[in-house]
Parts: structure tokens; sequence; C-alpha cells
């Protein structure tokens, strides 16, 4: 149904934790959900191209490409997916850099400064936005 | 429980669409909650400022005061409770003015992009916050 | 038929002469013009968001709100009736930030410069629009 | 008794139109009225140059020079004529270039966004301005 | 003789301490003192449109409206009354939006950083100010 | 007790005046009071460096030093002495680059705009601090 | 079909060599094609308003005006001609303020650091989307 | 002879036809041509470090990486093989942060705008440049 | 020996004596001079470059196109006489604008600030330049 | 004990001269020393997370991802080894985008300048630091 | 009669050689001339303030000084006595931050890149400028 | 053989002991040291210019003088000796107006954050560089 792409994640356990809350998450809501985690511009970018064939939406965190990734946002802009970016932190309250994100532009929107709990208000947004447009 | 307060909202009816929905999933978490509309900095400084005696937490849309409130700001930074920032529309989307939000770095997190939507992922949010700290 | 909003007008009797003026102006177009003062940005928006209610135009001056209110703008790009934004002093020949007007691209047009005649260029050039369209 | 310059009109029969309600406004006026139309720059600076020895004021549209033509702006304020700029378009409304004039600084004042009715608009200012000071 | 106008202060005992002192501070020099709060930019422009028929001078803290109200700049402006800015904390020593003040351009000076002892400083400036002027 | 320390004053009578207030007021508030005139800002920051062994505070006026000195600004940054900026004109009403001090920062605060005054209320502020801090 | 602008050609002997092998093309390509070469901003002006009564398409070299003259980027814009913008040097790899053509974004694109030869790629450039769309 | 990089193309039947009309020409100049496509910065980088060994040049279409890869910026300046940067879109004619290359300055040129054609263009002029210097 | 375009003079009695002074100079320094005026981008541009014929270096007041002709610019880098930029004013003490020359940054100097005997001083540098190297 | 990664260095040979003095070094201190090179931002981020298990501290050349690759600082940031950034050339000599580095800030220290020696100084510094704190 | 301060010249007979022939010019233009050369900040400003007492104006090569000393700037401001800058390079042809001038702004005049030649020409503005004033 | 200049070091004691191992350190590498400490901008020029008679090379720490001393600058550019710029702590992760050395452009390198440390690896890239060339 929908795809989650965690990208720099503070420590194993909580990624792991965050994992369990959204599949259970998934399951409540009838959906399915494939959670992929890379630190690879690219590859993050081949699962963006590939994601119509198989997804219906993306959550995505970008991590620190959040900031500078142009090829990222290009590749969302192609494939014209519903995606939502959501963030560990509050990035508007972190360093002048991470005010400004190149890839919401093309999004549906974003969530940031929930903790894990921003995942899964992302896959409820998106899921929201599918059923009911 | 805690305060919605809502600015520039687009229309009559959706406005009174989204306050039943806010409602109806308050009932759901077993929350109290408020709703106040002003088109007035002062006075949602005022609500601001008098929140912590009956609140918990609040939501907020500072509709165009977003980008230049700093009294806002300041009221929030004061009072301390957690608070969530809310939009329609995806700000980072818009006019460049609208990317950067005064009031957001003195909040728990900004929630951006889901029309009414938005409303209830940020009244989540802070329940969530709030009861799993 | 429109309203004239005046802020910051410098000195009592030139505000009461430019009124008079512009009812006579009125008179000789054969218009309904209605007259507001206000110092407060939440009301000089109540009174736009209740204009169409009333009038078909308003010609404005947000005074030194021209130059930060976003929440006038937005409340003008909200009920879209033909506005106008004039400005007694020629703006573009006064301090650097007065160059900038936040509210003029949701607008019409501005007409800067003239003193007290720029309410009446702007009644003028209001009246024209709406009945040449 | 005055002059107007238009400069970069769009379409030659909107040109013509204008200047015909120009001329007719202007013997509603009691006023002479001389009309140039050119696309160069020193033309239009010989023509502010030589001014003062024919008219009272000058009704100019300087189209895109507005936006970088230091030269015209040193013209006018050489010949310190009562000088009036006009736009067609509403240019605080457009691309971010075309929100500063380097021209009006000098200048009594602007109008913008009144279509032919601007050159109207303009001729009725300076007319004013010059009878009643 | 001078009003006092105090906006964001942190915390009611300070507040009525600040007063107390300020209160008895003006006993000793001989002077009139009127003390206002209000978190509302048009309150506070129509206290200084009102000022110089009951006072000699201001001293104002704007809190936030510091670094963006060009209106209650423009009330300034407007009444000429010699008016003193007073923050309690260092503004040049917080965030980089607090360096500068819009209103301290047309007021006579700026004091900040000595907590409630700024408003105590302002005083004596200003009445020195009017008395050996 | 504490230094003065007095960088680009205009014209001597006007400093043996200011001189002859500020040991007076010293007198007044019981305590000692050095007096220092430099061009030198080398020197200046020698007498930082070496003020924490005779002083607990210090008064500066940096002149046009305050607007790029960091080296005077970590002089400050290093003794950590309580220590009070002021300037006899109103800085921010001055040129753009008076508006910014590169000192402020480090220091208790500033007090600016009051002439010789601003000497007075610089030592009041810092007797204060001192002996109530 | 198309013409051909040259503005500040470096040499005469290039020139007319570069005009050889660009009506040598346009000979192979089938095509008619009109050469001119001005330092007047206005005359280029002219030439681009009277091309669309002969002409299919515009190259243009506009040299330094290609950095700010409005005036030209308005002209393309009117008559709405599919043009292409050529440079003989590489405009990127120099001055910043080369970086910047304010008259590529109303044409179909720019080719920039081929010599002469960025002539002949324009005609070839334009004659192909002229042809096939 | 030369190869050609394609990032981020619009749609795959387009990249298939833009091949075989590249390779096409690359028959009728009579030159070797190999393909590659990749959304990886790091591969691409590889493909520009190994160029040398078996290529003349290297037409490249940086997609998104244009405007913020160093790397494949410092990857061309060290091979120093003539390449050129082509795009399919007018990149001066998008948005603000697309009319900045950071790799065109270490290139020979940059052709933007003419869709498939531009990778012919860029084939040419790289042969025109490789044969007659 | 040297020409000397004039733009932008303030007043046509100053003119003559200023050119009557440079004769006069021109004599005792033992060269030719060629005194040119003209408001014209373009016949500036035209003059620089037929120049290297008959002169061996020019004395230039660009006026107004100081700050934005970079077509002068380009025509000076060209011909690449050795040329002295002159103002009557002190450019350094007026509108921001006007600090920058984009002309001086490929000339030999700029003399700026000395009324007509800026003229003088700058046929002196270009005469001393030439004949001593 | 210290991982050394290599990125961007100029000419192979030299590559080998320096890792073999690298090493004899990492001998002469008694330390195990392990040097990686690679052109990809997600290896060198998988090796500075994968560093804590093997490793006490790393000396990093990130060549041109020095100046915008967030992603690379937020790794270190993450592994929080002590960290310096080398470079071969002197960054704050060279063109303004390569002074500021966006990785330093999370690290201990740079050493920029001094060829094939700077690795040798980013280990002296990085073995000094962990041995004595 | 007037004094010349030099700052940072180039190598030690130069200066030798500039001193005599300036000396030479002063005889031939019947006038005393006093020659400095300081590397201190503090020495040029008590230099400037000393001046007033036996000279008529100040010849200045403010070195380096020129782009970041308010202080110098003020101590002219303060003196009043007619003063020029001089440089012997073209300060407008180097690096971006040598082509603002603090100091400029509160002199006569500028004159920059004419070697040793731009002393005498300031010696012969000053003269002029005080002779016929 | 090489000079040290410390300007703002933190504490009496950690400078004496930071000498004491430079002087171990140059013994060890068999050459003379000379350690100079001045808060003069004026006296480092003295000494820089003086260097080149008794010195190969200079190791400088030129604390806030690092961000705005333009004249240290160019002193250092005039005498072309090798010279290492120093710093006790990480300058790029401190405020943004340290992260700019307006020295180190003219310098062969820096070395930033590593305490005391930094000047002994400082001495030794300086005799590496003086000795292997």
């Amino acid at each position: 149904m929908l795809g989650t792409r965690e990208v720099g994640v503070y420590g194993k356990e909580t990624l792991e934790s965050i994992n369990e809350r959204c599949s259970a998450l998934a399951k409540e809501l009838g959906i399915d959900l494939d959670i992929h985690q890379s630190n690879s511009e690219s590859e993050i970018i081949d699962l963006i191209q590939a994601a119509p064939k198989s997804f219906q939406g993306i959550v995505i965190n970008p991590g620190a490409y959040t900031h500078y990734s142009y090829a990222i946002r290009d590749a969302f802009a192609a494939v014209r997916l519903p995606a939502v970016e959501v963030h560990l932190s509050n990035i508007h309250a972190r360093e002048e850099f991470r005010h400004t994100s190149v890839i919401a532009p093309v999004l549906v929107g974003q969530i940031s400064g929930f903790q894990g709990e921003s995942y899964l208000l992302g896959i409820r947004a998106l899921v929201e936005l599918i059923r009911n447009g």
C-alpha cells in the first residue's frame, strides 16, 4: 500500500520499535506496508522511481538529504505519487540550514517534531488522503 | 484538555466540518477540547497566556501570523505548554515567505499540508505526547 | 458601493478634508461610500472579510501594515473583491522597508504619492474597473 | 501642458485607444497633451531633458527601463519637473525584479495596475498637482 | 508627566515589583507616572497617539513588537514626543532577529539588558532629557 | 570600583564636563571611578585585560570599534567582568552599519542615545548590578 | 526564415567568418537567414518587434545586455517568436554577473561556450524546433 | 569517442528514442558513442574518472546534480576532458535554484532547453571541438 | 590624443566651462583633445570602439551608466585602450547603488568627487600614464 | 586505531606515496591505521557509522562533499568519535564555496593547505588527542 | 599646508621616490607638505585629530584600513578638514572586499589606480579645492 | 628560524606551557624559534614586515583579528614568507563570524581546533614545508 523510507534514525532499538509500531498501525488501518532504510541517495531515488508499480503512496524521512538533495526532489516530482515528509526532531527549531526542505515543495505535506510518532502520523495522513482524496 | 485556535480558515462550512471532526476525535480519545477562532493577534496571545490554567496543550493554526508574529512566538515561549503548529495547505510549497515559521522554533512540532486532517493529526500528536511523554 | 480604510493619516483636519472630498467625488460618480479608520490589524481584517456582503470594492491605505501584515494580505486574497492600495506619500521615495508592499501583490493595483488626491484616484480607478471591467 | 511617454505598450490598437482616451481627457481638463512612444533609453532621456521648455509635467510609463535605468532616473532628477510613473499591469504582483522602480524615488508618485486607465489617472494626478500644488 | 508601557514582562510578581520601584522613583523625581500593560499592537498605538494630551514623554518596552511593528514606529514618528525604548534582557545577546529594532530609529534612545532596572534608567533618562533638554 | 573608557567623544570641553558629572555621581554612589580615553584598540584591550585586578565592572563607549572590533569583544569575553556599553548618540537611528554592535553580545547591556547622560546611566546600571546583582 | 543578431563579437574577421559559416549552414538546411549587428539596445528591440512579419524564429547573442536588459526580455515576451540565446564564451565560467541571463527565461533555450559554433548550433536548434515542433 | 550520461530523463520511451537518435547521429559523424544512465552521484564520478582511458569527450546531463554536486564538478576538473552540459528543459526558465550550475564553470559549455535535441547538439558541439580545436 | 566623454553633466554653462578648462590643459600638456557628449549608451559604445584608430586613451564620465552598463564595460575590455573613469560628485558618498562601478574594473583607475576638476585630474593621469608608462 | 578516508586525491602515485608516509607514521606512533578511498557519499557514511566498533578516531578528507554533504555531517554527529578534517589544498584560498565546511562544525578540528603532509598532521593531532585528551 | 599619510606602500625605494615627487610638486604649488607613514590605526587617528592645528587638508592612503576602519572614518568626520583618499592600485579591479571604502563617504573624493601618481593627483585636487573651493 | 605570534590566549599558565612545548619541539626539530605575544594589530604588522630579515616562516594565531584585519592580510601578502594560521579552538564550530578568515587566503594553510597542540602542528607543518618544499 505505501512505503516508509527511514534515513538517519538515531539508534537501533528505536528504529526497530518505530518499525513495529508502524507495522501495528498498518494492520489496524488494513494496509500493506514496506519499510526500507538506506544511507544512499541513489538507492532512495531508485526506490522512489520503482514505487508506483507496487505502492499508492510514500512516507519518507529524508534525513540530512532533506536540505540539499534536489535529485530526490526530482524523483518525487517525476513519479507524482502522494508522499509525506516526516522528521523525528522539529527541524524548524534546529540549525538554520535545517529550516528549509528542498523536497517538501513537491510533496503533499510535512510532519516534523514528534519523534517516532511522526511516522505514525505520516502513515495516517497518507491513508486518509488516498482513501478520502 | 487542549485548545485549538483557527485563524484564516477558508470558508465557513469547512470550518464547521473540521470542528465537528475535531470534536468527534476528542470524544474518541477521551479528552476535552476547546475551540477558538480569531483574527486578532492580541486575542490569540491572551488565549495562549491563559491556557495553562485550563489546558495541557495547544494546537494552533497561526495563519499568516506564522510568518511574522514574534509576539505570538514569545507568548508560547513564556507559557511553555506543549503546542503543535498546523497548516491546511503545504506552506513549504507556496510563496517563499510562507516557508519560514517564526513560531515553530519554540513549539513541539509542525504539521503542514493535509487540509482539515492537519488539525486531527495535530490533536493526535499532542495527546500522544502528553500521555506518553 | 466601496469602502475606504484610512490608517495612519497625518493630522486630524486633513483626514476630515480628505473624507469630504471623497464623499463629494462619490456623489459625483453616483456611488455609495463607507469610510472607516482604524489602528487595529484585526479590525481591518474583520472589515475586509465582511465587505463582500455590502460592497463591490475596497480602497485601502494600510499605513505601516503595508510592509509586514501578511494577515491583511490573506484577508484580501480570501475575499477576492477588487481592491486598490493607496498611499499619501510616495513610499518608493522613503526608507528601504517602505518600498515593498506585502499586500499589493493580491490587489488590483497601487497608487502612491499624491497626498489626499491618492484616495480620489483610487476611488476613480475602482469605479472604472467595476463599471467597465 | 504635459507629456506622456509610453514604452512597451502591449498591442497597437490598445495604444491608439489609450491615446484617444488620454486626448479626450486632456480636452476635458483643458490642457495640452503631447504623446511620445519610444523603445530608446537615450531618446526618452532627450525628451525628459527637453521637456521643461514646453511642458509643466510628465506622465511616463518607463516599461522595463523602470527596473534598471538609472540614466532615466538621473534625467528626471536633473530637470525636476513634476512627473508620475504609470504602469498598465500591477508590477507589484509580477516577477520579483518588477517590484522595484529605480525611477520612482525621484518622481512625485507611482500608479500601477489599472491597464489603460493608469494613464488617465496619471494625467489627473499631475494636473491636480500642478493646479493645486 | 510620562508614561510607561510594559509589554511581555516575564511573571506577575516581577511586573508588580517593577511597577512599585518605578512609582517610588517617580515620587523621588517629583513626576507623575502612568503605567499601562497591553498585548495589543493597536492599543499601544492608541496610547501613543493619545499621550501628547497628558504626558511629556514615554518609556516603552515594545516586547516582540520591537522587531516588526512599523505601525508602532509610525505612531511614535507622528506624535514626536520624546520616548525611550527599554528591554529587560540584552536583546543584542539573543537571537539574530532581536538585534534589530524597527522602533528605536524614531526614538531618543534605547536601554537594554538591566532587567527591571532598565525601566528605572529609562525614566531617569527621560526626566533628565525633558528637564535639561 | 569601576572603570570608564571613553573613545571618540566629540569635542574636549564636553569630555571634561562629562568626566566631572561622572566623578560627582561616583562620589554620590560611594564608589571609586577611573577614567581612560584612548584611540587605540590595543590599549583598550590592555585596559580590559588589566581591569579585574582593580575594578568590579566597566562602562565603555567603544566608539566606531563597536561595529567591527571582535578583538575588544574577545577581551571582554575573557575577563568576564560585568560591563556596560554606552553611546552618546542613538546608534539605532544612524547609518545601517551602526545598528549592530559586535561587542554588546558579551556584555550586560547597552545604553544608547542620551548624550553625556548615557555615561551616568551606565554607571548607575553597573553599580545597581554589582550591589543587588 | 530566421534572424541572427550579433552583439559584441570579438574582432571583425571572426564575425565575417561566422557569418559565412552561418550562411552556408542556412543553405544546407534550406532556410533564409538575415544577419544584423548592433550595439544599440533600442535597435535590437525594434528588430525583435519587427521580426514576426518576416521571420519564424530568432537566434540572438545579446552580449552584455544578456545580464541587465529587461527591455530586450520584454520585447521577446511580447513577440512570442521562438528564439535561442547564444554566447561565444561559456558565460557560466566567467564573472559572477555573467552567470545570470535576464533574457533566457522567456526564450526557448540557451547555448553557451562553443565560440562561433554556438551560432551554428543555435540555427540548427531553431530549425529543428520550427520543423518538428 | 565520447560518452553520454543521462540523469533524470522524463519517461522511458523518450530515453530510448533519444538514445536511438544519438546513435544515428554518431554513425553519421563517424564516431563511437557510449551511453550510460545512472541515478548515482558516485557512479557518475567513477565514469568521469575512467573516461580518459577510452573517450575523447563527454556529453552529460547531470539532472538535479547540476545544482549542488561539487563532487561531479571536481571529477571533471581533475580529468580535464572536454565536456558539454546538456539539459532537456530550459533551466533558466524554471525555479531560481535551477538557474545556477556548479558544474558548467569547469566544462566547455552548456546547452539547455531543446528537449532531446539538446543531446544531439551537445554531440555535434563536442565533435566539432575535438576535430577543429 | 585622447577623448573625453561627458554624460549627465549638471547644467550647460558648467559643461562649457569644464570643456574650456580641459582644452586649456590639453594645450598646456601638448596633446590633442576630442570632446563628446551623449545620452546614448550605444553611441558611447560606438565612440569607444572607434577610439583606437585616433586616440591613445580615454577619459570618461559614464554618468548613471557607471552602475549598470555592462555593455560599456565590455566595449572598454575589447579595445584595451588605457581609460580613466571620472565623476563630478563623490559617488562613494551618495546612494548605495552609486558606490559600485561595473566599468571601473576594466579601466586604469577612477577619480571621483572633485567637480569639474575631476576631468582635469583624469587628463593629467592619462597623459602621465601614456608618457611614462 | 584510527581510519583515514581519502576522497578526491589528485593522481594515483601521490595517493600511494601519501598512504606509505601515513603507514610509516602509524608505525612510528605505534597505532593501527586503516585506509579507505571512495567517491561514494553513502559508502563514506557507512564507514563512519561502522567506525566506533573498530577505531578510536577518524581522519577524513571529504573532498568536495566538505561543502554540501549534511549527510556526512550527521553521520559524524551520530557516532561522536573524535575526527579531524584534512585538505590537501588551502580551501580558504580557493573559490568562495570552498571556504565553508558543513562537516567541520561537528568535528574536533580542521587542517588545510599542506598537501600530503595534511594527512600526517591530522594523524598526529588525533593520536595526541586520544592519548592526552 | 596639507598632510600625506601613506599606509601599506609596496617596497621602500618606491615610497622614497613617491615622497620626493610629492615634495617637488609641493614646492611647485607653493605649499608646505608633511609626510607620515604608519601601520597603526590609532596613530593615524591621532594624526587626523591633530591635523586641524597645522594643516588645511589631508591626502590619505588608508591601505587595508580603507575597507573596515570605521574609527578612521569617524576621526575624519569629527575634524571636518577637506581630505582625499588615494590608492596606488585600482581597488575597483581587485577583490570584492576592496571595492568598498568605509572612509570615502565622509571625504571630498577618491583617486584610485595611478600608482605613485595617485598621490600627486590627490595633492593637486586638494590644493585646487582649498584655493578655489 | 620561525616566529610564533600568540594573540588572545586563554589564561597565563597555558600560554607558558604552550611556549615550553613549542620550544621543546623547536629543539627536537633543530630550529630557532622566536615567540611574541601582542594585543596590537600594528605591532603584529611590524613583526610580520620585519620577519624576512631574520626568519624563514611564521606561525600565527591572529585571534579575533582573523576575522577582520585586512591590514594583517596585506602585511603577509607583501612579505610573502610562508606562514601558517593556527587556532586553539575549532573556529568552524563557533559563531558564524568566526568561520571566515580574511588572512588565511594569503597564507600556506590553516590549523584549527587542537588547543595548544595546534601550535606544535603549525611548527611541524612549516618546517616540513621549508625543508622539503
